[in-house]
């Protein structure tokens, strides 16, 4: 059954993602949400969610669709969760950091995920026989590296602006003091490479579902771990911790140390 | 003679570039150089720069030759600098935010400047014809965005925590509070981005000749500008401010008010 679900997603995130091009690195219409953020939200991202809904709909009817522009349909016993653009602030600058994020979930578990880069043709997939890579139809598995060292490890995160509260800038700022080698700016791209065993840690706060839940299967099918900051569920976003391997996410959360 | 050397160097750089992506997303041998931080130089970087100064030997051997890697070799009219990876660190963790450089100077005054991702195949070139994008051979024409106005820019660095001293720091951060949008984690990348029309100012300090004297003629072709933060001679590396206007530029430099 899920070999069914993987066929029909790989082919569906591609064709939505290459229609994101036609808006990369053009001049798109840059919107304001509510908020006090400044959170664009591009022609692109609303034409990518609207086909992937489209989709769904005609092959599926019957299962649910959530994302991050256009109302829920709840429904059903599995559910379609999408991201068209994750990562829109590196889109419009023209960077290559983002992706088009996909996810299957069943009575709200993710067991299939999926994050495709249409600029580059790269596509990751987690699902239960493990996660692999696709690139100009060449596939590769995705494993994670077995870093279990903290001082050797390489850390990613968005932006270091995003920890306000103190409570987790400190957190986050023990683990950055903790680890070799700081890198900013990726989104979802930090997980993709967390997959291919080229980083060892992705630390983040306020994730929503769509931002994170095609992302955990790829990660946990590589052979690494996501949980929240406490080491509990990260199907529901907010505070999360991704890492290559058991151990060094056992001494990431000893290090974060955590309470809201 | 410039389109000579253009087409010499278009060749060189996307052989060498080619030649970094046996290395890229495998495991790398990671040396420390001297110094307080962590400054992994790969063997793709070695290789890299090894096979350009051959290569520039063979074809013009009264040239000078200057890269981060080697010794200079110091000699005539007109000199090659080299920065085979410019980007070591995200190279390293596997992102897609660095490029190989090379800058063709005539008495110290770069003349014709290039950047090439060999991951993306994208090749930035700067000439006194105007600068210019090839992808898949497909070329296009670089031009900045004409963007006058500091709140509404999109400002990059690659990492605010290389803004150590107290005086620089408070410039940046008060550049960083003039603007819109500002996104880390980019190297070379970001004037690429620049002059591609997709941001509008790239602030750095600690910079090397060889990481900026092959963007200078980049920006400046595609019609941008770029000096240091008092807006003096740009091609000694240091602190750099690009932008994609003269009179953002103006703007920005009167915000960093910057004195050493």
């Amino acid at each position: 059954m899920t070999s069914e679900f993987t066929k029909f997603a790989c082919d569906l995130i591609k064709r939505a993602g290459k229609r994101t091009l036609t808006h990369f690195r053009q001049s798109v219409v840059v919107d304001r949400k509510d908020g006090e953020d400044f959170d664009p939200v591009t022609v692109a991202d609303k034409q990518c969610e609207y086909f992937i809904r489209q989709e769904i709909r005609r092959k599926y009817p019957s299962h649910g669709i959530i994302g991050e522009e256009y109302d829920d349909l709840v429904q059903g016993r599995f559910s379609w969760v999408i991201d068209p653009i994750d990562g829109t602030r590196a889109f419009i600058s023209g960077l290559l950091h983002w992706g088009v994020l996909l996810a299957l979930c069943d009575e709200g578990q993710p067991i299939l995920g999926l994050m495709y880069q249409p600029f580059t043709d790269e596509l990751f997939v987690g699902e239960p026989d493990g996660s692999w890579y696709s690139r100009h139809n060449k596939k590769t598995t995705l494993n994670t590296r077995n870093e279990t060292d903290l001082p050797s490890a390489t850390l990613m995160t968005t932006d270091p602006r995003l920890f306000r509260e103190k409570s987790q800038s400190r957190s986050y700022q023990r683990l950055e003091n903790s680890v070799r080698l700081t890198r900013y700016g990726g989104d979802c791209y930090q997980y993709a490479v967390l997959s291919a065993g080229s980083i060892d840690l992705v630390c983040e706060n306020q994730l929503n579902p769509w931002d994170i839940l095609a992302l955990i299967p790829i990660v946990l099918n590589a052979g690494g771990s996501i949980t929240d900051w406490r080491g509990g569920d990260p199907t529901k976003g907010g505070h999360i911790l991704a890492s290559g391997s058991c151990e060094l996410h056992e001494a990431a959360l000893e290090v974060l140390d955590y309470h809201d």
